[in-house]
């Protein structure tokens, strides 16, 4: 936690008055990612798991395939840096880079959203399967565990898990850095994803479903909407999408076969 | 409306069973910006006041800097294609437009937040002052305006505000995008936006900061958390800062003096 948050003077507004007191802010960390001396990007994140966030970077950007590629993950916080280094030297074209840089973060590309990416792509077929309690249960879960964001409302997380337990859990200002981190995570310490659900605080987009779906993730499961494009690509690649799981309701919009006890469709 | 919404069928579950029903979700929309043939950037979008998105997008990464640059902006709906014209060739050096491209949008870039470029901005002086009760009042108006967010809980808004009333509104799934149309509108119809203040649903980080002091807004107002980043950035730039606007209750960050009834600081 330590080091995610800052403490800053305010000014309480009421309309009976004002008082000066300390509150608790979310910090917005600059970290440029280095691969091979080569510098690819500098990211907003929250200073946390810097390692994981430049490896899942680097997996979702389709820049690393396998753990057995990376020689080394370099820290350097106070510079705000990560170098990555690998075995083999990476080709990358800066057009490419270019291209790709941009699709990635904010909704910015073309080719990921683009109907031939996502027919390329092999439709998860994974049997997991899971209730309406145990979606409830799981979101019940991860919302204890959001303790930046309790603390400072400025924050999105996300978890991998199985139908029971979560099993890795991040918190980061931006919905895809959470992701990333989990999945950098997962890389790093062979925690496989296959079969596997992800949890996440934000919004749905067609970049975070097609993240998941990278990583062969059959059910992800949010707190807030999905997108239209979200929910096709879904549709598409067999994965099965809860939204708006709050209080005891939740919306399934795709695949519904997977849902244990609500028959199939 | 219209096109900023789908509708979709999906199973409502409870633990008590399930419904099929159909629900609503916004739409997201790739559109491709191209300045004088050269193709820009392909962002995720609301498909709604493309063109004012493409204009303020423009502006707000420096490649265009007063609306008689422009000749015309062609929007072609159907492609997703915003084609912005200028009467003088302009010089969009590929390295340059590499690092700026990544800067914007989710939080990725070098250059933004670095201290040395909040440090060429001049610091915003302007007298605009506002009271307890006129933050609450507009964030109630801004938060009756937001049709889409309620239908579907997954857009952002933005606004531009007198210390009265909302001037221009717009509505993104990027809180980037939102804040892009609204100075896109200003530009094409020549609407002031010195003096006047910021009303956002989403976090004030300091790509959103820099955005609004760039067009000496000095005020801003936010239903969401603000970054340390953005409270500093605030703070050297003079911009006066309130978050958490919720029910009757208001955190102000920075620049108190500007807080009518509220003394100074």
């Amino acid at each position: 936690m330590g080091d995610e948050i800052e403490k800053v003077p305010i000014l309480r507004l009421t309309e009976e008055g004002r008082n000066s007191i300390e509150d608790i802010v979310v910090r917005e960390y600059p970290i440029t990612i280095i691969l091979n001396n080569e510098e690819l990007v500098t990211m907003l994140c929250s200073p946390q798991d810097m390692d994981y966030l430049a490896v899942g970077f680097l997996f979702s950007e389709g820049l690393l395939e396998s753990k057995d590629e990376i020689k080394n993950v370099l820290v350097d916080e106070k510079r705000g840096i990560v170098r990555v280094d690998t075995y083999e030297e990476k080709e990358v074209n800066n057009e490419f880079l270019f291209k790709r840089m941009i699709t990635s973060g904010c909704g910015r590309g073309a080719s990921f959203y683009r109907a031939a990416d996502a027919k390329k792509r092999v439709k998860i077929e994974s049997g997991t399967e899971i209730s309406t309690h145990e979606v409830l249960l799981l979101m019940k879960e991860f919302q204890h565990r959001s303790e930046v964001f309790r603390e400072t409302g400025g924050v999105h997380s996300a978890a991998l898990c199985d139908t029971k337990n979560i099993l890795v859990f991040k918190e980061d200002i931006g919905r895809h850095n959470a992701i990333d981190k989990i999945f950098g995570e997962c890389v790093m310490k062979d925690i496989p994803t296959e079969g596997r659900i992800v949890v996440t605080s934000g919004r749905i987009s067609s970049e975070i479903l097609l993240k998941v779906a990278r990583r062969d993730i059959p059910i992800i499961i949010s707190k807030s909407a999905p997108t239209d494009l979200g929910v096709r690509l879904a549709d598409e690649l067999g994965i099965t999408l809860f939204g708006f799981v709050r209080g005891k309701r939740i919306n399934a919009y795709t695949n519904f076969w997977r849902i244990k006890g609500n028959g199939s469709r």
